[in-house]
């Protein structure tokens, strides 16, 4: 049976996933990998070690999918139910493998018997296809009966991903021919459903590719996906719609398959071979730690103030104790000073500095949420107001205030606007 | 409708689930909660975008759970569609919530006007609980109909789960008269499987309590968990098992229904009334950010210096120039003079220094993975060595050296032995 584009469903299996014990990672891994060979996955459904709940959903998966693929389950514990339910279910009888039974006594060694448990490993639906298992005990198979194609693959991750990319892959390559191609534009300062308002009409228009916003905490993507017979063919389809993506979205683009803002960055400095240091105060590190993430940083950050009380302002930073008592900590003048006291003090290029209110409590003067974002270059310093709001959380306030300090230092790295 | 122990189907909305793009942490979170109050989670479903599909589903859902949770699809774009499909299926009208499309206005700031798509989230099914999304800008809610309780959450995890805890449980919870109560003792020094270990076979006997352990990146976790008729009830039988467990784990507990090891610091600050400084170079600032993460931090915390490069190491720190060329920074020598450099730069009780390799390229003299953390205190310096592993993340690495700095002062603090 060869099929454009088949409907998939992933099944996974265990009563841990459903106690939130367990994150079902099965099935986002294999998710992205069918995703590569144009199988559309159209359901994921969890169920516990029960025999009877399970060959209900194996009979709803059989309605509505033609490739059903189950993960766990195929242990040797007296829970591991899927082998027989899914072989029920389609009316074909457990026989013995031969090989793999012999497998399991490799694997659990020759000095050892092998228990009733262990063995039933090696009962598996007649007819099917067999997929080793070279990462732990359990093989996984696939069968093809009543229209459908079956496949099982076992539930820890470390078994059922490689196997899935090693045995399940080449099997299901056979049945579509279609390629999938993904890209993501990154937008900083203009939010999920302003980027929806700007699109809105076109996505709902779009069929191949297509075209979804999706919100992060403090920035936002559009992900354009294309399917077609080719990689190349996929591409050029994506190519015309992020060209203009990009030149309707402007400035707000902060780069194409990023991870974050500070990866633009990091690719900016690069390029230009500069340095910079970072003073903070609210965000209390965390614009150092989010660069220091990436691998690398340390030849273009030199390092960092977290200047959390006043005092550490002046005596680290040179802040003007006069400055800090007439305008608090909380002003364009301290973020202005504590940016170029970190470019002076760290001998680097830029320098990037965080003053603000992050809350939940307030200082009694400024509403929680305003920060001053600073940035100092060689005889120039700019400061950005933020006013986030009181009901933002702390987390949000740090974060989005890291954001736009990268914000202004992609900015003027690329001659853009600032403030 | 009051139930015992109903059975419940989370329904997560969304097609970048299916595609592989996200992991739905979101269900695991919402099955753990439910768990808690004694609600069976029966199965998890995930589907796309797509309203005739979302609805078949909730259909399903009818027929085999008595509370039907949905995650996702609640935002302002076209293709945020569960409002709408489950209040239908569900047969009631949407009608607009105008406290909610007031709490819109307020969020999104009064400068600027609604957008059709941001004020159609205020639709909501007619006579439903609104859950106020203090997170984010969509509204949950909840309902009853054909003797099924709906309840709707927003699907980014940052809304979802603490809308979840907040809003959702209390609602659930008068549907179960069972009262469960949890109590998670915080182990840090001791893996998931050496906990296990001393345990395995007082777990398997347990019923009520029930104990099992948690593996978190660099912690551990004993959650203990009792169902009683009231909290009291339930709390009785927890005490005997918790005061037993902590007298077998001893100096590895840091504490009971923490979220971290910095919240342990915290308090324990907060009691002897002392401040703390941090020096950190391959952290990049991660120690500061974590501590600073807690509100009222700034009472303990007087800030810290990020010093990636030897010369600010030096220059901010006043570590000797010939100690780092002659022991290199990733040296017993160097995290010594760092945290002692801070302590007295920041002028505070204590100080932390974190120094090392955190990957993924090495210095070609050290493994990745080795890491040195320091300790000053009035009088004396501590100097902890670690070697985690060359096959370690690069955000492993350095979230486990800052859980060893906070260590080392939970330990100096509680007079505990430190190396």
């Amino acid at each position: 049976m060869t099929m454009k584009s088949p409907d998939a469903e992933i099944i996974s299996v265990g009563t841990e996933l459903l106690l939130g014990h367990v994150t079902n990672t099965d099935a986002r891994d294999v998710s992205a990998l069918l995703a590569e060979i144009g199988v559309n996955v159209r359901y994921h459904t969890v169920v516990g070690d029960d025999p009877e709940r399970l060959r209900a959903c194996a009979e709803i998966a059989k309605r509505r999918a033609e490739v059903i693929i189950t993960t766990g389950g195929l242990g040797p514990t007296c829970d591991d139910l899927t082998r027989q339910t899914l072989a029920e279910c389609f009316g074909l009888p457990l026989v013995r493998d031969e090989e793999t039974e012999r497998g399991l006594y490799e694997y659990i060694g020759t000095g050892r018997g092998l228990t009733p448990n262990t063995r039933r490993q090696a009962l598996l639906p007649a007819g099917c296809t067999v997929f080793r298992n070279r990462w732990g005990t359990a093989p996984g198979c696939a069968f093809e009966a009543e229209g459908r194609h079956v496949l099982m693959l076992p539930g820890p991750p470390k078994e059922c991903v490689p196997m899935f990319a090693e045995c399940a892959l080449p099997y299901l390559r056979r049945l579509s021919d279609a390629r999938i191609v993904s890209r993501t534009v990154c937008i900083f300062g203009l939010g999920e459903s302003a980027v929806d308002d700007i699109f809105a009409d076109e996505m709902l228009r779009m069929q191949n590719p297509a075209m979804a916003p999706y919100a992060r905490e403090c920035d936002c993507l559009l992900k354009i996906t294309a399917r077609a017979d080719s990689e190349a063919a996929a591409e050029a389809l994506i190519a015309p719609v992020e060209a203009r993506v990009k030149e309707r979205l402007g400035d707000a683009v902060y780069g194409v398959d990023l991870s974050c803002l500070e990866e633009a960055v990091m690719a900016l400095l690069k390029e230009r071979k500069l340095s910079f240091a970072a003073a903070e105060s609210c965000t209390g590190g965390d614009v150092a730690r989010r660069f220091t993430e990436l691998p690398g940083a340390s030849a273009f950050f030199k390092g960092g103030v977290v200047s959390y009380v006043n005092e550490i302002k002046e005596a680290l930073l040179g802040v003007d104790g006069a400055v800090l008592a007439e305008k608090t900590a909380v002003s364009r003048e301290v973020a202005a000073a504590m940016a170029e006291g970190a470019r002076g003090r760290f001998h680097t290029d830029m320098a990037v500095s965080v003053t603000g209110l992050a809350g939940p409590d307030g200082d009694g003067v400024h509403e929680v949420g305003t920060v001053f974002i600073g940035l100092a270059v060689e005889g120039r310093t700019f400061v950005r107001e933020t006013h986030m709001g009181a009901f933002r959380t702390r987390s949000f306030i740090r974060r989005m205030a890291g954001n736009h300090a990268f914000d202004m230092m992609r900015r003027w790295l690329c001659g853009m606007e600032i403030a």
